[in-house]
């Protein structure tokens, strides 16, 4: 039986429009509207069924649904969930997509008339990839992915539980956390990657790129993401960022110094310590 | 028409075994011989057809080569080579694989005894992956990847052509360059990703890897190497290493600073930069 009866996803990019797809592929709602920022793009998600139908205005587009989900830009977020917050019917949910979360989550609780019988349920779907657009989205996006689910002294339980369901339902494994573990944990496993492939591919210059072959390709893949959206990612996350940062460049020097000084049983014990970590990391897809 | 009647390998892992498996492919030998340390690594290289066959000793293995390629763990190169020189049939060429070349070539030259009609022409094929053994063997493993030849004052050019058709057969995109030069090239684009993924897996809490998606999972991959294998290379080349180290650590920094003070213009403008020169790296398949 479908959970919701009727879902709005505002925002049908790569991520949205996976959303969209993944819900149907899961039938665990009766219908998908998407809320669209330009009319091109609710062609492409109309043509690639990522939405059974599209409105250009958050009014329109929240005013029936059970679950709102806003798949948008980290910076656009909260003013996002206003709007949708005083056109949702009551006991509708809403949550959202971003990759920062203390940020966005403490914004949206402190709206001003932000109404006792609509409730707000932060999440992060830890999927996606460096190409942006509803073209790349795919069904199957969120299949075993982590997705983080943060709770608050002001998040409702209900609400809670229909939010992991959801995500449970469209394949992520849920973890719930208070929005600054999250942002403490992704700006480790997420946004410090992101700042140290966007480095790499900064710092390597153009002509020796032309050598470049499998290592450095998947290194820097997340270097080739969207500046916009990450920018906004990090100046959202700035002290965690930060710290995440600090504690990288420790341990890069740690290393780099014991090359410099030819320290070879140094080097050899740093390098078996990060191998045996990044072994423990399991295949995504365990049995291809 | 076979370029080379018998060629042996010296070495038969990942890059040996994907040597002698792309050779058949090729058909650019009539014969493969390899050179084995341990009887179960002949055993699994017959098993998978990447040698016709195999002996345990490297005079035996190289005596009637026309070829001979050493595809050992850099710090060994040197001393396998002296001692297949000294073995070798007159107008032999001798090559390597090694991921260093200043230190591997400028031994070998200097090899006391070294006879002059036995050839030796650097080689790096840039290609390989975190995994180690002749069981990840692939003979497509060359296939569009880049491939440096070195070229000294000392270098035979009539050699230097034979090796450079040689790798050519198999695929590889031939660059010729000094042992300098390329170790230049690949402490950028090969030796500083591997510095900077394996501090990235070093750095990051086994905790919170339990939430990392495929950029963590792509940026650190590199790291799954072989420590005492890696410890060697960055060892054999140690300035580059570390001027490719403090050229990465300077943009680090930049980025990180731009991003704490929250100047999001500096910070979009740098990522934009690194995104675009990501973006210029060809897909290594681009109809896939």
């Amino acid at each position: 039986m479908a959970q919701f009866n009727k879902i709005a996803i505002i925002g049908v990019g790569l991520i949205g429009g996976s959303i969209g797809l993944a819900i149907k592929k899961s039938g665990c709602a009766r219908e998908v509207i998407g809320v669209f920022h330009r009319e091109v793009t609710l062609k492409k998600a109309l043509k690639c069924k990522a939405v059974d139908s599209g409105v250009m205005n958050v009014a329109d587009g929240v005013r029936a649904a059970d679950l709102i989900i806003i798949a948008a830009p980290v910076h656009l977020i909260p003013a996002l969930a206003a709007r949708a917050m005083k056109n949702a019917k009551p006991g509708a949910i809403i949550t959202d997509a971003g990759s920062t979360k203390e940020w966005i989550v403490n914004k949206i609780e402190k709206t001003p008339g932000k109404p006792a019988n609509v409730y707000f349920v932060g999440s992060h779907p830890m999927a996606g990839s460096e190409h942006a657009g509803v073209r790349f989205a795919r069904e199957d996006l969120f299949e075993e992915s982590p997705c983080i689910v943060t709770r608050t002294p002001r998040t409702d339980p209900g609400a809670l539980a229909q939010i992991s369901r959801f995500w449970r339902s469209l394949g992520g494994r849920i973890k719930v956390m208070s929005p600054r573990e999250h942002d403490r944990t992704v700006s480790l496993i997420s946004h410090l990657p992101h700042v140290v492939a966007f480095s790499l591919a900064g710092a390597v210059p153009v002509k020796e790129m032309a050598c470049a072959a499998e290592g450095f390709r998947d290194t820097t893949r997340v270097a080739s993401s969207d500046p916009e959206l990450w920018a906004d990612i990090f100046l959202t996350n700035r002290k965690a960022v930060s710290d995440a940062g600090a504690l990288f460049g420790r341990q890069y020097y740690k290393l780099l110094k014991a090359i410099a000084t030819g320290n070879r049983l140094l080097t050899v014990s740093i390098l078996r310590h990060s191998k045996s970590k990044r072994d423990k990391l399991l295949p995504r897809h365990p049995t291809s």
